[in-house]
Formats: structure tokens, C-alpha cells, sequence
């Protein structure tokens, strides 16, 4: 499959080089590695084994990449003005966008632009940061879940999943992205605020009884909201936090997204992650108190 | 009148310095600044006009201090493990003890060492910090309330309330100390933690619609708290709120003491502000939310 990864941040250039690995044609738009990688090609490091591309397709602009058969979206969605710009140039008539990106609005836009039933959306639970120019640290995973915008479960949400199955990274494509998205925002509303807010890591607020007693609040607010949405199924609550968390304490002292945006200067994902949510989950009459204060406090910090 | 002061914080200097200038002989317990100021004596700078004490008696040990006729304390709480060993040299027979410390607990400190009859407490409100050694620094206050832990108006608190008033510092004896800690917690609460924790002076946080939402919204968790203490009248939190959003427009860019403490990276006063009216609040069946949500991100700081 011909591929553009768009947004070659930890997360896209992790999966573009495992996809590439397995053989698929890959185009990177790259900015700030666009050099290193061009030249000396792109490293993973990882917990099932480094590995190295010798040689890998890196673009400055989307209009040199050529149309592809699907566009992967990694980019923050602090940029997501520029998404659609961005993604244009690669589609054909049957090419399909799938976006990883954090939180929620981001098939909605490229829905607006290219039309819903090309639009695959997926939630990734990945440890990953950039080291080095043209180096990415993989630290560990989970699935990936995909989905079609339009909801259902599609043969090419199917194929998708199985193209990653092949590359190593273990995927499944689900009927109901809209679960899949609001069961991922659980984990990162307040595993990204609080790390970003507080610099500490995931496993020292998991310590501490009294953040870990705000974590669990925080989670069970974000179900509540997700819960009147209308979803396929409601998540149970003490089932999903209590899994959540086992998930969450063997990840060490992770530094979320959030966390190390806050500790670089970069803006936050706070709409995407914080203000969307808390505009869906008022449309439905549900008041997500520490949510809104989560996000007032981010929100101060990035007007220091 | 005698008076040792104790804890000799921007408060402690401050008040002492007043209450020495209008004749009262005044003792300080000085540690930071006691070279500076028994060999060169205390200045005062003042919107209401600076002033310099020559000759100002400080103290290293509370034992070479004296008897004397009213303890005030500005001690920080985090140091009140150490409040009744410092007091108890000052106290004869009718000694009054005053606490001017935030928060809650003090009185029950002081009361449970040397009975309920000697101790009365009140709450400042003072815009004032150190400068350097032998420098204090007013920038605005409004009135002392102060009362008697046992509760009821007595003459003892009228006539500290008018040796106050004879200074030059506003001063008001109230029969209701309890409602009088309360209201101060529905300032504290809010301004003291969301400074400290974003590091934004009180108008930055004003001035964010989203912040001062969450400063409203912590106010009324608080006087919802304060309402179930049974104080002699409910506080109306309408209208309470208002005027203490009208209070603190005018303070412009102020640190308060929670944040200066923070940004100077001494121990916050979380137990007196937050985890005693947290339980209090617990004891009559009140969740505050935001308020304890507060607590743990501060008390998550407090262990980086």
C-alpha cells in the first residue's frame, strides 16, 4: 500500500517506519527531521528490537508526495487549521484518511473537507518520543482501534487493521469509533492534564492517594459524558477505570503528549482533548466539574 | 500594652510595627531578620506613608521574651507543631493569645494547650511582604475581624479591636470568629491555590473567563461548606461573591502568600487552607470537588 504520513511526530514516525519495514511504500512529511532522515535514513529504537531505514522518502511539502492509498494523520491538533491543506494533495478519488490524532473534532474536519466516507479515524495507545533527529524511541503499545467515521465496521477498516496486524503493530477495527475515541479521552484527560499541569510522571500521580483519587474522579466524569452520547454500548465504569489503571502502572514514569509539550514550550492539545469533550458532554446536559477545571488550569498556564 | 509577636512573617512585622508606633511596647521573636533589625530597626513602606522604628526589641528564644499582655501570632502553619512551645513563655495569668494565621485549626491549638478562654483569632486582610532583612512592604489592606475562639463579643475583643483601630489599622470585633474564617477560606481557597499553582498573579486569573469561572465556582463549594457549619447566618453567597471579586480587582497583580511561598519554595500552608475544611466540610456531608481537586495538584507539587 502507498501511504503519506502527515505529522511525522513520535507517533507518525514510529508507525510509518513499522509499516515501512513491512513493505509498504511510505512518504513522510517531514520538517524538523527532514534532513537527517532524508540523509541518513530513520532509527527506531525498541523494547522487541532496534531497527534502522536506510533509506526513507522524506517530502517538505504534501504537493511533491504524489496521491496515495491511505493518508496517516499524526499531526498535533494545535495545528489542525493547517489539516486539511495538508492532507488535499494526496487524495484521489479512493484515497482513505485515518487519523490518530489525539482527542476528539478531527474526522469531523477532514469529514467537512473530503467528504465522511472517506474518513477512518483510530485511537493508539503508544509510548513513543523523538530523540534525536532522525531517531524514534519506542518504549511499548497497545492496539491500535480504527474505525469508520461514519460508524460500521467496513472491509477497508478491516484491510487497514490488517495492514498494521502484518507490520508488527497489533490493531483492531471496531464498529464504534465514537467508544473507541471517548475510552481513549478517559485515560488522556486526566493523565495529560495532570502530568502537563503538575511535571510529574504517570506513576508518581498513581502514588499519591490524593492524585490518584482525582485521576479516578476525573475518569469517571469523562464515562458519564461518554456514556450519554449514545454509544453502542455504555462502558461500565468501575470495570474500565479498574483496567485503565493496571494498564497505566506498568508504563513507569511515562510522560504523556501533554507533559512534555507543557515541559518544551509547545501549546497544549487543549481543544482537541479538553474543550470539545466539555462542549459534547454540555450538548447532552452533563457537567464534567474537575474536567472544566483541568482545563481552565491548563489554559492559564499557556498564557504565562 | 505588651505585646510579643510571634512569627514575624510580612503580617507579624507589619501589625507589630503599627501597634509600636501608637505607643503599645512591642516584642518580636525574630529569626531572618533579627540582625537587621535590633541593630538598625524596621522600615515601613506604605501607600499611607513610609515609616522608620529606631529602637525595636527582638528576641531569638521566646523564653528571654518575657510576660507580656496579648500574643499575636502570624506564624505559617506548616510550623504549628512549634506554636505552643513558643507561646507558652509568654503567657501569665490573663495573657490573651490572638492568632492572625490563615486558615483553620490554630484556635483549637492554642485552646487545647492553654484553655479556650485565653484565645481569640482573626482574619486579616493584608497585602503586605517582606523586603530585604529589616523591610516590610504594605501595599493595601482592608479590616482585621477578629473574635473570641469561645465565641460571643467580649470587652477583651473590643478593646483589642480598638488599640488596633488606635494605630491606624482598621479593625472590627465580631461575635462570629468561625463565619469570619470561613469567608476568609472562600478568598483563600481560590486565590491562594490557583496562584500558587499556576504561578499567574491574582488579575491574570481574573481577567481568563475560564479561570475565573473555576474561582467562582470554588467560592460557592466553599461558602456551601461555611453554610453547614451553623454559623449565627448563613453567608449569601451571591452577593458575598460579588463583593470579593470587587475586593481583589483593585489588587492588581498581587502574589498572595500561597504563591509567593511556592515561587520562594517553602512549604505551603495546605493543611490549614484546604485539608482541615476539607474534613470540616466532609463532617457535615459537603463534597467540595474543586476544592479538593485543588488540594491534590498542590499537594502533588509540594512532593516534586
Amino acid at each position: 500500500m502507498r501511504i503519506a504520513v502527515i505529522g511525522a511526530g513520535a507517533l507518525g514516525l514510529y508507525y510509518g517506519a513499522m509499516l515501512q519495514r513491512a513493505g509498504n511504500e511510505v512518504r513522510f512529511l517531514l520538517r524538523r527531521d527532514h534532513e537527517a532522515i532524508t540523509t541518513r535514513g530513520l532509527t527506531v529504537t525498541s523494547p522487541s528490537g532496534d531497527f534502522h531505514l536506510d533509506s526513507v522518502a522524506g517530502y517538505r511539502e504534501p504537493a511533491a508526495m504524489g496521491e496515495v492509498d491511505l493518508v496517516l494523520v499524526g499531526l498535533k491538533t494545535f495545528a489542525n487549521a493547517r489539516l486539511v491543506e495538508l492532507v488535499r494533495p494526496l487524495m484521489r478519488g479512493d484515497t482513505a484518511v485515518l487519523t490518530l490524532q489525539n482527542g476528539l473534532g478531527n474526522e469531523e474536519h477532514l469529514a467537512e473537507a473530503f467528504g465522511a466516507g472517506r474518513v477512518l479515524g483510530g485511537v493508539a495507545f503508544l509510548c513513543s518520543n523523538r530523540g534525536e533527529p532522525g531517531t524514534v524511541h519506542h518504549l511499548g503499545q497497545g492496539p491500535i482501534r480504527l474505525g469508520e467515521f461514519a460508524g460500521g465496521l467496513s472491509e477497508r477498516a478491516l484491510a487497514i487493521a490488517e495492514m498494521f496486524n502484518a507490520a508488527g503493530v497489533r490493531c483492531e477495527a471496531v464498529a464504534d469509533l465514537a467508544k473507541a475515541r471517548w475510552e481513549k479521552l478517559a485515560w488522556n484527560i486526566p493523565f495529560n492534564g495532570l502530568t502537563a499541569l503538575t511535571a510529574l510522571p504517570t506513576d508518581r500521580l498513581l502514588a499519591h492517594a490524593s492524585t490518584r483519587r482525582e485521576i479516578v474522579s476525573l475518569m469517571a466524569e469523562v464515562i458519564g459524558a461518554a456514556n450519554a452520547q449514545g454509544l453502542s454500548a455504555p462502558i461500565d465504569a468501575d470495570s474500565f477505570i479498574a483496567r485503565m489503571l493496571e494498564l497505566t502502572e506498568p508504563m513507569g514514569d511515562y510522560h504523556p503528549s501533554m507533559m512534555l509539550d507543557r515541559l518544551e514550550g509547545r501549546p497544549l492539545e487543549l481543544e482537541a482533548i479538553y474543550g470539545i469533550p466539555l462542549r459534547m458532554a454540555a450538548e447532552k446536559g452533563v457537567e464534567m466539574v474537575r474536567v472544566r477545571m483541568l482545563r481552565a488550569l491548563l489554559e492559564a498556564g499557556e498564557k504565562r
